[in-house]
């Protein structure tokens, strides 16, 4: 029998972290009609690149983005250089799986380092740097937006004007090697989301992450929302996301500590798709 | 003997909050040198407004301001009304303590509602409708952008540029009835936060409220860092607020559950000033 149908859904290995490996979360977005998966690179690692591309060649997966590349800033050219070596590596991934897009979290302040234009101009010379490899490998590199309360530790690129700013810089004819990965959970307060959208046009829209921000979050980092359970206006964004020329699957990408990571990863996939047809 | 002199500094009362009534910061204040004071309303209401008039008088204390109106958007009409009414109150207030601005925290979503858009217009419409009083009065009203994490339930004015926009749209004029309040906790990460305070410019900054980003930070709300303690480069901030023509105070402003709330609030005044002096 036919598994059932999950439209447009794609798996974050976020969503089921703790629980699943990566040949599980394969396995469950088959068993589920999940069309799309993106793997998050320490998974991969354990299970093989070789192993993990195989398994998702064999169910027909669409990887709609490998995650993640970025983390450029550091203190001393030493640490810049390996973190640019690492970065090679996933774009090395990213092709073996046949992914979409690298998803780039471009990383925050160096220790010790209060200087966050600094560290954005170490953040824009790293793409330069990795930019002419992910060209020749065919692998789109997707800047996300991190919410602004990870500037300091986590991505000191904070809105998708800002992202857009540095594909403008990097990539001037929109070749479509570099773009955007829209997570609503990071940019979903921005006033200027639907411009910036638009701004962004079918070439840099090369990922969208669905999930919710809830009412109240209890931690800055594992308590995300599972679509309709939040404040996110899921189909208005899907709208602008579709008259912007995104043509892409919806990646559900949930860090939920004490709730969705606790649950029955089959649960959790199930009621993904129920609130993706009914809220998203 | 005279207090030490404690130069710029401002107390904003949440600093001490759960430690101090306003009678008791105010003397704190006296006591330390420090020549100014903010007091958050239900202080205010415990004191009672003529009293600590007549105390901040006595010490002669600059109010740099009265936190706090806004509060704005609601599901029903009965209760926008209800919030405007307490607006006015608090313009009356503030003008009371001789206050040099009403702090405006525009409030986030009414209950249940996605719609971040009408929440904005109905900020729009609230200051617009007090905006009059607040002339009459004398009292210059303050938008103060908060960070987008609280863009859901505290207020979905979230960066200086859309703040400024409501001045631009209410006060096209600039006639000093309507500015920004400019905490470094809620804008610090904002790649376009010196563009903007030299947008806002003399006439519409109206309030500098400092603190500290930690990393990490383990609570959304009540884990404010104490000036130096995290990543904000307070002095690159204070240069761009001098160069922008803002000569006032500098309130100090920290939530602290944890850490300077569990502290005697002599010590946490002594450590303002200090650090004050050195880091900010």
């Amino acid at each position: 029998m036919a598994p059932p149908k999950a439209g447009l859904l794609s798996l974050n290995t976020a969503t089921t972290r703790g629980r699943w490996g990566l040949a599980q979360a394969i396995e469950g977005c088959a068993r589920h009609g999940i069309r799309g998966i993106s793997p998050w690179r320490d998974l991969l690692h354990v299970m093989g690149v070789k192993q993990a591309a195989r398994a998702i060649r064999a169910h027909a997966l669409t990887v709609t983005g490998l995650c993640r590349g970025g983390m450029f800033p550091a203190r001393d050219a030493r640490t810049r250089k390996a973190n640019i070596a690492d970065n090679l590596r996933a774009i090395d991934e990213a092709q073996a799986l046949g992914a979409q897009c690298l998803v780039l979290v471009v990383g925050g302040l160096p220790e010790g380092s209060k200087d966050i234009a600094g560290a954005r101009a170490q953040v824009k010379d790293g793409i330069a740097t990795i930019l002419p490899q992910a060209k020749a490998a065919g692998i789109p590199l997707a800047i996300e937006p991190l919410h602004p309360m990870y500037a300091a530790d986590r991505a000191c690129v904070n809105t998708l004007s800002q992202a857009l700013d540095l594909c403008d810089a990097l990539d001037p004819k929109k070749t479509g090697a570099l773009g955007v990965a829209v997570d609503v959970y990071h940019v979903w307060w921005d006033p200027q989301l639907e411009a910036q959208i638009r701004r962004a046009g079918k070439r840099r829209l090369l990922a969208y992450h669905i999930c919710d921000w809830l009412v109240p979050t209890t931690d800055l980092l594992l308590d995300r929302g599972m679509m309709g359970d939040g404040v996110v206006d899921l189909k208005r964004i899907r709208g602008w996301m579709t008259r912007a020329g995104y043509r892409g699957l919806h990646e559900v990408e949930i860090f939920s500590a004490n709730n969705w990571w606790t649950r029955d990863p089959d649960e959790v996939l199930a009621t993904c798709k129920a609130r993706h047809r009914w809220m998203s």
